[in-house]
């Protein structure tokens, strides 16, 4: 594991080097990790010009829920009370380096202030994605955490479908599920669990009310493991009851068919708008063209909602080993809709294609 | 409550009007709360030269699971993808205002740059901490939800004490103890509740692993409910089996003196760091000065984890209506540790001192 960090921070070495940039601090805490290994709560990574530390205001635990920062680094715990930022450009001045890169898109107007201050002489650039784009491709390590994550999510849900679900809450089937998460071996939720009901289903995002699920409900839920700090996603859509209404059953078709096309658009090359219009002209074709979610995926990894993005005005081709979700849906207002979410690896054709994560069946279930 | 919100607004408006800005943009989530009630997340608020807007990605659910936004703001929702923030500001000058303050510690570095840049005109300063200074001292409807939060979480762990122990995980635990949480009414628990077993108990902080509570052990446990988005804190130690060892009855006698002593030391006109220094010297003169908490406690309200601090290099005083956490602890490596903390509000004398919100028992519980 310790050589993988090493080989990470290179790259990003050669990339700050290139630019001009003697050490570089890296305070957003998805991309300390990505860097340094699982690091206490708050702590920043300097590539120092001499040394590469990693400095946090607590000592790391004994015995950490999900490991601990890479033996190779340097930790620095500070004595009292102040922020890491600061304190890793006060290293960085002692470490005589002229020019620190910072991530202009974490640090807070007021921190990057005070760190500033605080190493007059220093030349203070922006880093900008640079540890976000490195990011974007995963390693078979990688992968393998996503996937342990996506088979947690898999059973999780569907223990919940072989139980009584007419007459319990939102918040209830919510909670369940997050507990069968755990149950399964989660480092924890890897999102607040969504779960929707009758006018409610097919949201985007929607949390849990007090809402009962009810005969005739559609039930949308959306869930996720983080697996080793890795976090994927599944989203289904069911329908209470024996029998599906037409509508519903239209509307399910609608967007299985939407999903499908998504699904199918993503191969290394492909451009991440192209994904998104496959999926969305569907939906747009048959009249849905309101309220549309505004992105039809995004990339998941050491957070749930990274690059790339699957969107009309979104840059970039994907590549492979990208882990990227798919989930269209459609809401209609007062009646409710459905969504339907995957987890999928980018893949060549000469591999089979897109490798799917998240296996729970697609068919529409009436539970 | 809307007219809660407009007199909370009226008096940051003369903060930032006495200051020579004509508008001020605020963007800290819980500070938009506090000034616009409920609302889509990411939205931010625009206190305007001629209007007062609500600025969101997203527009707001029809029936939330926490309320809606204040019906005497205008609502603006992005016709599609793009940062409230900027938006905002683009507002702004279309207002004619010359000037705006903005939170610098909270916008990042790259948002900040992208708001002026969009309104070049614009002379864009800093408002600072003003909307975290207002929330500080509580009225009496915001100490109501705190009250209501503190029963939900003694309900909670109550519950728990009643259940068999040994043998379970942290991790189910601290799950166990989310579901109660919101079986009682919670919105949501108040923060990741820490459940701590053996060696781990007493750290401030910790998160739940795998291991099993065993007899002997101290078992340690915080957690919190929100109710209408205010959050409380309540922690404590028991000891699992029949008999504490008289190390463990030592220890926690010794804790326990030094919440006492926080909480008595609660009084408006009372300066933080003596509020801390009462706490900890009771600690340090028995030489447990290595690895104390840097903090004896902190305010609660719309964050867990808010102005005041009682530290010892804390600034100010506490007044009236002030909600506190008073939470020292001692954790011995390798052996575990205490730690006691409850959520009050500060009070006269006159109106019998400090309020406990938190009233499970703090005796030494053998479960």
């Amino acid at each position: 594991m310790s050589e993988m960090y090493a080989i990470r921070r290179t790259r990003l070495r050669e990339q700050f080097n290139a630019a001009g940039n003697a050490a570089a601090l890296v305070s957003r805490p998805a991309n300390v990790r990505y860097l340094a290994g699982p690091a206490p709560q708050g702590a920043v990574l300097l590539l120092g010009k001499t040394e590469d530390v990693l400095v946090s205001a607590d000592p790391p635990e004994d015995r950490p829920a999900d490991g601990r920062p890479d033996d190779a680094l340097r930790l620095y715990t500070l004595p009292g009370p102040g922020d890491p930022a600061v304190a890793a450009a006060d290293l960085a001045a002692a470490q005589n380096s002229d020019s620190l890169a910072v991530e202009e898109h974490h640090l807070t107007v007021a921190r990057h202030r005070a760190l500033r201050s605080v190493a007059p002489a220093l030349r203070v650039g922006d880093l900008g994605g640079a540890v976000d784009q490195l990011r974007i491709v995963k390693d078979e390590e990688e992968i393998s955490c996503l996937r342990i994550g996506a088979e947690i999510a898999d059973q999780a849900l569907g223990e919940l479908l072989e139980s009584i679900l007419v007459g319990r809450t939102e918040r209830h089937l919510a909670l369940e599920l997050e507990r069968r998460l755990i149950d399964h071996g989660a480092d924890a939720p890897a999102f607040p669990t969504s779960v929707a009901t009758g006018p409610n289903a097919g949201r985007r995002g929607h949390r849990p009310t007090d809402r009962r699920v009810e005969e005739g409900d559609f039930l949308s839920v959306c869930l996720g493991a983080t697996y080793r700090g890795y976090r994927c996603e599944i989203g289904r859509t069911f329908v209470i009851g024996t029998s599906p209404a037409n509508w519903q059953i239209d509307l399910y078709d609608l967007v299985f068919a939407a999903q499908r096309a998504g699904r199918e658009a993503l191969a290394p090359g492909a451009a991440c708008r192209d994904v998104d219009r496959a999926a969305r002209q569907v939906l747009d074709s048959s009249g849905h063209t309101q309220g549309l979610s505004p992105l039809t995926g995004h990339g998941v990894g050491l957070e749930i909602d990274e690059d790339p993005q699957l969107a009309p005005a979104a840059m970039g081709k994907l590549d492979a080993c990208v882990p990227v979700t798919v989930e269209p849906g459609v809401h209609l207002p007062g009646r409710g809709g459905v969504r339907i979410d995957d987890t999928l690896v980018v893949r060549p054709e000469a591999d089979g294609g897109p490798e799917l994560l998240t296996i729970t069946t697609k068919e529409l279930l009436a539970l």
